[in-house]
């Protein structure tokens, strides 16, 4: 096996959470490749690999490593063009930043603030200390701070999803008929949410949770790997 | 001439300000294609081509009849595959949909709230009837009263755009290096502001600000052919 992927992990190494990792589980099923899984911890992080990423996940494929999950959405397109792309076309790999950025900003604060102390509650010890002082001090506020702004968050969280909503009218994913990329960006944020809060903020018949069903459901039903919080 | 472009006119049959139309306008021009246009006012629309649709955009391209901004590009790209695409592939397509309902349902009520007096009143007369009557049942309030909304949105508008304005930090369009159908989606709906209400909504170093005057350049700098309000 040459394909490694460094994938967060809390005490629990099987209970993976991270969206970003996630979209990039998603993306390999999709292509239909094999990999074996290292799980690692926040503090672990700067080690993998001699010091080559700051993040995860990272992607060990032979003698290539490539880190940043939509960078590693490009170079699966590149290096497997015979199996199911993840763009189909320059028109979705740059329309694809757009939907990346689209969620970052709407979707993943909302996540930060509600989930926020499940997260810290799901890492071992020395993750915990570092996420507490880490979040502290990029957010300015204290993780139970944080966390109380989260309720305001929760009764927000269905409105956001509003264009995802409209879109849905009119095809069954982002990708089209089919999932591309993007349905595993949204579903990321979602999936990171189920992970580690497991709060319900969407109705059950909402189009949007009948979509991220359908995700869950994808490539032989992957996202059930890890259980509901 | 063969094709026309039936287009929504106010009385000043130059002042050209539909979002959708706009859209449009700035797909045949990517496309490198001539048209003449055929100005309608809102009470018009059900008289033209023997009653064939209830809103403008319509093009007319030799013996076929295309309604719908978004259908019109389909179209255009299934007409015309030798010039300039507008989706760049089949992931495009299906993406450009996630960004028009972002754009309809995150930008359109704030330009309505913040334009609709404007609209009205650059609207001959019979029109304006029509407007206030038909609006003011959608909304379920005055015209005066959606306005008087506007001026809290005017506020809250730079902020709807966080996620193009992130994207902008990787790529100078939606599109990637050079603009795609969803560009004109968006700068539809600015175009619109900027030929009705014509307020400030963005600070001038602003990349969004940026990006839209890209935009007006674009194609002979056709987004000019209309000055701001």
């Amino acid at each position: 096996m040459t394909r490694l992927l460094y994938a967060l992990a809390g005490a629990d190494k099987a209970r993976q959470f991270s969206p970003h990792v996630w979209k990039t589980v998603m993306s390999l099923a999709h292509k239909g490749l094999d990999y074996e899984t290292v799980p690692v911890g926040f503090t672990e992080i700067p080690a993998i690999e001699n010091g080559s990423t700051a993040t995860v996940p990272l992607l060990r494929d032979g003698d290539r490593l490539v880190r940043d999950s939509f960078e590693i959405a490009l170079y699966l397109d590149e290096a497997y063009p015979d199996r199911p792309s993840l763009f189909c076309g320059e028109g979705g790999k740059a329309m694809a930043r757009f939907i990346e950025n689209w969620s970052q900003s709407t979707l993943h604060m909302a996540v930060t603030r509600i989930a926020i102390l499940d997260i810290h509650d799901l890492l071992g010890p020395a993750d915990r200390a570092y996420f507490r002082s880490s979040r502290e001090e990029r957010l300015g506020a204290s993780l139970e701070e944080i966390a109380a702004a989260g309720k305001a968050e929760v009764e927000g969280f269905a409105k956001k999803l509003q264009p995802l909503r409209n879109m849905l009218k009119v095809q069954p994913f982002i990708g089209g008929e089919e999932p591309l990329f993007p349905d595993y960006i949204v579903f990321g944020a979602l999936q990171w949410l189920r992970t580690t809060a497991g709060t319900k903020v969407l109705e059950a018949d909402d189009p949007v949770a009948l979509w991220f069903a359908r995700c869950l459901d994808l490539h032989g039903g992957i996202g059930h790997r890890v259980t509901a919080a």
